[in-house]
């Protein structure tokens, strides 16, 4: 009998909570983002007719998040704007009242994991999956791990170059127009051209300019982390144009400095969609829940 | 007795060799970069006295090199638009004449590995060595290991925003003003105010605008990678008064974003030169040497 596990992505806007063990057999259920107070009592509703069966529990949580081991605070969420979770304790509230190993990381180093189990990463040591969508994040495996460090990457607050064409003042509060969120997430594009961003026609300039701020990001990521894949989740990439003009932009941007067959021939493998699609996210709170468990 | 190493930090201008066990006992030599015929010549006539005693050689080495170790050109230098020097074999050639493990990396990741193991760096998993001067690069260890992935770090062609006042072309031949070396890098400069770098007085505007090109790039690293320290090496961060300018201008361009006491409380401890100064690419060396040995 496998073994069985429970997972909790943990967004912004919506809750998914699931048990299982791998991608065949997931039970799941869905629900908005609340008050913590709601939102962790349906959880912990959901997976309380698993107590005893359950072996562990892997949260992939919006943040930003504490993940020092040694910090009062690990396993909060901590400085977020979302009102009513700032400084909310979330891990250790699992661990106790399952009496259960608890796995906890940030939603999209959740994602990067299950890309790299079930999906696009297979067999991968170094890979970048990145998601675009209402805010801009990502999870680096390097050397075959997380990267964590002094917090954890915050790659949408990368700096990048402003579009010659661009005179939109950008929406980043910390940023401006200086990052890449500040002008490339959903909401900065919405603000930029005066209607949401999945109301915009496949035609619409709008496209353009965005796969040029995407294309410029991939670039300076293919120079800092030199990954052998990058993986573009998040609602921005559902364009279906979107890819192929990123892929082609980013070779163009590169423009050759990095030689290697990985960019200049085989593009199309290098640049990819999440494999598990809008799974990533809950499958790796399950891996998160197993490598637990294993370092229980 | 010690282990007996041998190092070589080959750059692009000069060589140094050296034979010892660490800081406190290096014999070395330097000699200019000249044809690889003459100067891998010189290298192999300074270690042959040590030959039989040498347990193994370690080379950080100028590039692009090839890391990966199952291609048939690893341990070469490679598209370099050094004289000569392109597609020219290294490690394999020390290798055989020696009869010995040769550890072989790129010459900031090598300094990175002297800077963990004796200088700014000690007990950190996770740091960036980055060096500024004729070129600019860097080697980035995330998990207490040097990321290499599809090739490796080139983080001087990182995108970098342009600072509104500057009106350089910038001259980077693959990116023009869109790279950090491009517009930041010691040529950069010299260009840019048409004296060379090195020329420039402290009370130079060059260096202010300098110092926010380095923030900037600085800043999309930390929000990167979340190092938990920055090694700044190279000429351009020998000017005395450019390491208090760019820590603050750093902690300005982040403007709060990274709540870490790292960063909003000790900036002078999180931005720092190289521990070993300019040995940290010799050392980092014979560490490469003392890891070949290890993984014989």
């Amino acid at each position: 009998m496998k073994n069985l596990f429970g997972a909790i992505e943990a967004g912004g806007t919506k809750f998914v909570c699931a048990v299982g063990s791998g991608p065949d057999d997931l039970t799941e259920v869905r629900f908005p983002t609340t008050t913590p107070q709601e939102t962790l009592g349906k959880a912990l509703a959901f997976f309380a007719p698993y107590k005893g069966q359950l072996k562990s529990i892997g949260i992939g949580s919006f943040g930003p998040v504490d993940l020092q081991r040694n910090s009062p605070t690990y396993g909060f969420v901590t400085s977020t704007p979302k009102p009513g979770w700032a400084d909310t304790e979330f891990a250790g509230v699992f661990a106790r009242l399952f009496d259960l190993p608890v796995g906890f990381d940030t939603d999209v180093n959740g994602a990067a994991l299950g890309e790299q189990r079930w999906g696009a990463a297979q067999g991968l040591d170094n890979f970048i999956y990145i998601t675009m969508g209402t805010g801009i994040g990502g999870g680096v495996v390097a050397g075959g791990k997380l990267i964590h460090g002094l917090v954890h990457p915050e790659l949408g607050h990368m700096f990048v170059p402003k579009q010659p064409d661009d005179t939109f003042a950008g929406q980043c509060p910390y940023h401006g127009d200086k990052c890449f969120e500040g002008v490339a997430a959903g909401p900065a594009i919405g603000a930029r051209w005066g209607t949401p961003a999945h109301e915009l026609p496949a035609d619409h300039p709008a496209w353009d300019l965005q796969a040029r701020y995407v294309a410029t990001a991939l670039a300076s990521l293919v120079c800092s982390f030199s990954p052998q894949r990058i993986i573009l989740g998040g609602g921005v990439m559902g364009q279906a144009h979107m890819l192929n003009s990123v892929r082609e932009k980013t070779v163009q941007v590169l423009n050759g400095y990095i030689q290697s067959p990985a960019i200049l021939e085989n593009i199309n493998e290098y640049l990819v969609l999440p494999g598990l699609g809008d799974k990533a996210g809950i499958l790796g709170a399950m891996v998160l829940a197993e490598q637990a468990f294993d370092n229980r």
